[in-house]
């Protein structure tokens, strides 16, 4: 991470942006969590601050990746935070290459007082999450913390597949291109949206899904040619450029206009004052692919129902590395990522 | 858990006793969590509820198990919150048998203005005790929610480790001497002085440590012996022999005279109104044993710094499977299991 260098230090108080996703939960992580821990000799370890670890288990990898799930509301349009958590932690071990999850845990902790039906209602939504994922989950943790404690439910899940190559978020070369497998924002807008029972005219709709299918398809490719591969989650399509073009020390120039953003999407946030390219996506990937074969991965994307959108938006170059300029069609400026936590301009 | 049966329906709202390792937090278990979820061929998984699942790996196992820790206070005589998330997992895998610890993952959830100097006092406690234990954290995640959305820290460790062969806690037959490794009750004492800032005579102080070395050492006596094993966690010893007595169909006798218990526990206990033999340990194992290897394995865990005062504390039968009867050496009863949540006689 040395590369994303010039993060400040942590403040005395840990504020919400350390859990946005940017660059100062970047700092939090560099500076206390991975101090001196997760060395992975031979593999990727905490310090790389990938989607998940690799550890190398003979001839093959074991991959563990793990993810606390506190959304607010717990049922959007889309989805809730059952869905959320299982497809988390699939796309995780997905983004690591790993498309074929052995097994989740989930542990809860559970706010006194918390309705048996919303929980009823939750686990159906993990299982038949873990049906569409192919998995499922093999052990879990129970706690109750008093009323007031906790507000309703936090959810944790962790995953552990077994892959024989793995793909990382720094794999990226000059002259490779970048693809998304669809519209960006919907996730992170719907959310919102229902968090502050916002009356929209459109529709919005989280995209929550797990993406293992479609990323089996894309790896799937003669001769490969996946390089580098990032779910944009917290901190959107702008947190993961930033961090693929940080880490492989190369630019990124993204044509904003070939970005799928959907209508309700960029009227939404045309309103909101939020831009659809810091906000997370649930069931979306960016690729990094080799020029060669960049026609047969789209390909193979397109061919997924989770892929129809799937578009080349920008590519690499050699020129300012660790940047990702966006050329709007009428200039080009910095993407920028977040600061903080979103907060609707109505607000 | 058929043999367990007879746990009645989940109350419409989760009360603070599902949280507390018995009957009812098994009823959330087996009515909610694992319904349709975890089954894991030619394995353990999540029905078992054991401390860990199984899954076969080619001629190996890989075993899974997880934790969210909320304790309060976060730091208490003889550790704190990172020394237990750290050592309760290595501990789970160590009771099924996996003792060398592949990897950790760690997934914080930070309450709004938490003290950035605590968070690193917590992760020095985390590295010293994987050091200790000899493993790592290899990934994680941070949320934060909002300023009492969450009463401070919640932690989640996850592990992973392979093993050539694992132990279950269903494995007793009649005859089986059953073995715990030092002293009970210290834990759940000392955090509940320190949360209620008793004013006591003895000092309490918490057994939290990491036990996969103590478990190797029993392990390792040559021919076996070790049939089945778990931590007296949440609920105590009587949880744990409740447990291990209801899923292996046999009667346990434990003769109460035997059972380790320091002064300071045994004062403290009488003088709040709690059984020691309920409360949480941190750094105890109960081993079923076969009866002709339970001389090699006493002297086995007795010559580890964690087992000094291991003792056979009771014995298999085939009357009233399920049942643990307590011989006080006055008399016999049966020992049950905290129906929830402890609260000091003082309060």
């Amino acid at each position: 991470m040395s590369d994303l260098a010039r993060l400040r230090p942590v403040d005395d108080r840990i504020s919400l942006k350390y859990g946005a996703g940017g660059r100062a939960m970047r700092a939090l992580i560099e500076q206390i969590f991975a101090d001196g821990l997760g060395d992975v000799p031979g593999g990727v370890g905490l310090a790389a601050m990938d989607d998940g670890a690799v550890i190398p288990l003979g001839d093959r990898w074991l991959v563990l990746t793990t993810d606390s799930h506190v959304v607010k509301p717990r049922r959007f349009p889309g989805g809730d935070i059952g869905r959320l958590a299982v497809a988390g932690t699939v796309n995780d071990l997905a983004m690591m290459g790993a498309t074929e999850p052995l097994a989740l845990t989930c542990a809860a902790i559970v706010e006194e007082g918390f309705p048996r039906a919303e929980l009823e209602q939750i686990w159906a939504s993990i299982r038949a999450t873990c049906v569409e994922a192919g998995t499922t989950v093999v052990t879990g943790d129970t706690k109750v913390m008093g009323k007031g404690e906790l507000d309703g439910l936090a959810l944790n899940t962790t995953g552990v597949a077994i892959t024989s190559r793995y793909v990382r978020d720094c794999g990226l070369a000059p002259g490779d291109l970048l693809i998304v497998t669809g519209t960006v924002g919907d996730h992170g807008l719907a959310v919102m949206a229902a968090r502050h029972a916002l009356a929209l005219e459109f529709e919005l709709r989280s995209d929550v899904a797990p993406v293992n299918g479609l990323v089996r398809a894309a790896l799937a490719v003669d001769g490969g040619g996946v390089v580098a591969m990032k779910d944009p989650t917290r901190g959107g399509l702008a947190s993961a450029l930033a961090e693929m073009a940080g880490k492989s020390r190369v630019g990124v120039e993204v044509h904003e206009p070939a970005v799928p953003v959907s209508d309700a999407v960029r009227a939404a946030g045309e309103l909101l004052g939020i831009d659809p390219l810091v906000v997370a996506n649930e069931g979306k990937v960016v690729l990094g692919v080799r020029p060669a074969a960049v026609d047969a991965v789209l390909a193979a994307l397109r061919a997924h129902p989770l892929g129809a959108a799937a578009a080349v938006i920008g590519v690499c170059t050699d020129e300012r590395p660790g940047a990702v300029v966006l050329d709007t069609g009428f200039g080009r400026r910095l993407l920028s990522e977040a600061e903080g936590e979103l907060q609707p301009r109505i607000y």
